[in-house]
């Protein structure tokens, strides 16, 4: 663990994570698809090199009829398209203090894409859970050495929700293959959980009688008050609302300028609980805050549009905007720190100057 | 400035740009045209929204006819497809300290795309440059502020650097449209130098009979021994070589791990001022050093493949590659200062353990 003050003193290890990885520049938030290329990336290993002739997806276990498919096969399955926000389970950590050492995310590591593939549930039948089925665990090609140990990356889910019918074996992203850093040739897309749920470049799926005890289940993606905290395992997205930073960027530092009058300040908002009810924006760090309209959403797991109008005069603010979904889960003003520096929603905070003269 | 130790003590701002800019994985660097979505990324300011139904381009300054196109009017120009390497001019920066305060690059800021387009120099040509010329500006659509000055994104050319025939008004890359952080719907692209030369966005090209003396030109982009300092503008890019890092990854900490025995490391290897002649690879530091082969290279104007069998037995190595040009040019193993961080060529160190039994 390091770092003392939110978002100071990163690390050449981080760093080397935040070169490679890499968040939605959050001006994409105008398109309700993010553009190819700026959809978040995170990978814990390697991205893989796979020849999609050769390649082939097993699905074992407890299962009635053990599977091999090529990805033909796969994509010869009954086929849907949705749109789907997804978010790395670990944005916000780099504004905890201290910062737990993984890949230092801000504000930025989302983004929403049409997933083309087949539903995970058609597979499972066609493969017949065995009676004493309770999870199915999903296996990438993707290989590195965590917490001491070699491993795949591998992830599961109680039977119950992969068997829900919006949970895809992905084989498209746009209408296109699969990108490579998106995990070409087929991934999981689990609508609402966070992204560690969406296993890439699949090669197992298998069935378990017993739950999966495995590093990124056991240890990892959990929510711990303190490293020896058995902790509770993360699922869904917590409800999170971004701005389309208005007015003009400084360089470096990010700061915006703006013209002072009306301005309309959009944004998207998400939550994998519920649907997001309503979007509080404050102009002055969470003292006040107003309603913002709701707007359009590319569908029911994706984020929805929303707009502020905010007459700006002369000044400094930092803009926040607030999610709350139907279940009442909301975005906190202050981080609420975990040992892996997961889940945190705090809202975001924009610093802006509004002048007479510039922008 | 900041950052006394290498990579150490990144700032927050610092941080916001790493975020959303980004390199390009070095696994990435098996292909020799880089998948989409993984080419480096760097903007100054935000990604502009472009309308190319509304976009012109305007051809201005001293010229004998100015001219305004449409998208469709450029497309109609004669189209020539170039696969070109592109280094940011940062590459590197992360690395020297104290670190000059910008996009804290490590050594992944480089791609090779294949551009099309037509050259710059026929629609010159169109326009007719006036017997004063000197430089040809270029200004993007971006617009932010920097050193307090409110800007759009400008650079310049030499009238005979813009005469050349390799320089490309781009509208696709690899086959499609440009991507929105590529610079849709048009960008320059200049085979050979840093990337700041590359202006994405475009939205007018201006003739001058005297040097531009705009910030981009005569502030940023240069090497200077001191911030007082006048220094000289970039231009061509310094020699660099890098691996594709051998066997597997840890996570957080990306040191590599291999299995003992004979390692077959691969890479590849550009410079902006002639053609790479030879590459030397270290498996200790630079201390010994063996020949590399040379491979495949897409294009005159990209990087060339190479590759070195390596011997490995149990122990810790630091790896490196160096790459030599027909002018003679190099890389140093330890970083030349400067005060904007650019231009460090310094050699790749990769740490890699290698044992019997592991990965």
């Amino acid at each position: 663990m390091d770092g003392e003050s939110p978002g100071g003193g990163i690390t050449l290890e981080e760093l080397q994570l935040a070169a490679r990885n890499h968040g939605m520049p959050l001006e994409a938030l105008r398109s309700p698809l993010t553009p190819p290329g700026l959809h978040y990336v995170l990978t814990h290993y390697d991205i893989p090199e796979v020849d999609p002739t050769t390649w082939r997806l097993r699905v074992e276990g407890h299962v009635r009829r053990p599977l091999e498919l090529s990805l033909r096969e796969v994509q010869a399955l009954p086929r849907v398209t949705l749109a789907v926000t997804m978010e790395c389970a670990g944005n916000g950590r780099a504004l905890l203090a201290p910062r737990p050492l993984s890949q230092p995310w801000i504000h930025e590591a989302v983004g929403t894409a049409e997933w083309s593939g087949t539903p995970l549930s058609k597979l499972l039948d066609r493969a017949g859970l065995g009676s004493n089925a309770v999870e199915v665990s999903f296996e990438g090609l993707d290989r590195g050495v965590e917490a001491g140990i070699s491993q795949h990356f591998e992830r599961s889910l109680p039977v119950r929700e992969a068997a829900r019918p919006e949970v895809l074996l992905a084989y498209e992203m746009n209408g296109g293959p699969l990108p490579p850093q998106h995990g070409f040739p087929l991934r999981l897309v689990v609508p609402g959980w966070y992204g560690m749920a969406s296993v890439k470049w699949l090669r197992r799926i298998t069935v378990l009688a017993e739950p999966f005890g495995g590093h990124q289940q056991a240890v990892a993606y959990r929510l711990r008050a303190t490293e020896e905290d058995e902790g509770t395992p993360l699922s869904r997205m917590s409800p999170r609302s971004l701005m389309v930073p208005p007015g003009i960027p400084e360089f470096p530092s990010r700061v915006r300028h703006l013209r002072s009058g009306r301005v309309r300040i959009d944004g998207r908002a998400w939550s994998g609980w519920a649907r997001v009810v309503r979007v509080d924006v404050s102009p002055d760090g969470g003292r006040s805050w107003g309603k913002a309209t709701l707007g359009h959403s590319p569908g029911e797991h994706a984020w929805i549009g929303w707009s502020f109008d905010w007459e700006a005069t002369p000044g400094t603010y930092e803009l926040c905007s607030r999610a709350t979904d139907e279940t009442g889960r909301t975005q906190p003003l202050d981080p609420e720190w975990n040992a892996g520096g997961y889940a945190n929603n705090e809202v975001q905070r924009l610093r802006v100057i509004v002048s007479d003269d510039r922008a």
